[in-house]
């Protein structure tokens, strides 16, 4: 019963990740009833963002200048990089505000299932980056998932030849974390890496 | 860290209803990493909603036309005004597929708390269609919340002088649940209202 142009924007914000039908309406007509305060200020903002973000080609990261502003920062310690799976690992990373170095954003990991082999992911280009500059240390920061920690022994595999520090992240109980909410093979883990105080 | 682009869209994103600073910015990536087939259709839809859609100047519901298309659709019912708070609850009824009759969306309902009186709704231009043409029915279809109640009781007052069937719905179970879970008001609504089959 709708006008197409209705229709169609309800389609569209429908399928964004964590809408659906319902929010995809509601969306729809919050901007429509607000076009002067929120929907304009909301296309600009978009359009802005389509024509200037680019993907790094150094870190693969994504920043309105290429090569990103992290790789060109002279204050970030050109001797580690960081590989991370996702630009949304790098930025919740950044958050944490905890390390100085470099990234390196896959774009995904290994996977079998859903056909994804080392070819797919920024894998080369990372081992390149490692063999012209002066890499000393190698952070995998992957996702403790099957897949992740699969990606992570092939990578360590491919990064034997150059001599570097590999790390991982810690496993552990997370902190804020119940000890009752956690699964069995946190608390292993976390057990087994017990420290002294 | 980010861009400002990315930032002022991940900040525009995180404020449209049901999204939050976490969904925002899955919103802006998953709209980053697909600028061909997502981001920029996106645009394109937003834009022509933006520019195309506008307020019916008779029922005050969204279209691309004004009048809108329900307003001069020749196969609806000239005689019937359904008087909704918002553009969803109608298209709600319209979903429903139930009703043939015109509408009149009020813009909101009256609110001692938000300051919201008749002036503020679309009640005198409702006043209006009703004096200028021949309706015999209006079927109130507020929701079932303490102000719609009170609007309704408003609007019946208003229509007194009209001397026309002022209706509207149905209280009771809602299909599909269970009794253990509705509250005693809809249960003793639907006691009251119990019809002998």
């Amino acid at each position: 019963m709708n006008s197409p142009e209705i229709q169609l924007l309800i389609q569209h914000l429908s399928k964004l990740p964590g809408l659906g039908p319902r929010s995809g309406r509601r969306v729809a007509l919050h901007l429509l009833k607000r076009r002067e305060k929120i929907f304009r200020p909301l296309i600009q903002v978009m359009l802005d963002a389509e024509q200037k973000v680019k993907t790094c080609h150094i870190c693969h990261a994504l920043d309105a200048s290429d090569p990103c502003t992290l790789c060109v920062d002279p204050k970030r310690d050109p001797h580690q990089i960081c590989v991370v799976e996702d630009v949304a690992d790098l930025w919740a990373l950044e958050r944490a505000n905890t390390y100085r170095g470099g990234y390196h954003v896959l774009g995904g990991v290994l996977s079998a299932i859903d056909g994804i082999g080392p070819q797919q992911l920024n894998i080369q280009s990372l081992l390149d980056r490692i063999a012209e500059s002066q890499i000393t240390e190698v952070i995998l920061a992957l996702n403790a998932t099957v897949d992740g920690q699969t990606t992570i022994h092939y990578l360590i595999e491919q990064l034997r030849p150059f001599n570097l520090s590999v790390t991982t992240l810690a496993h552990g109980v997370p902190i804020g974390g119940e000890l009752d909410y956690l699964d069995e093979g946190t608390l292993f883990t976390a057990f087994q890496a017990r420290r002294s105080t």
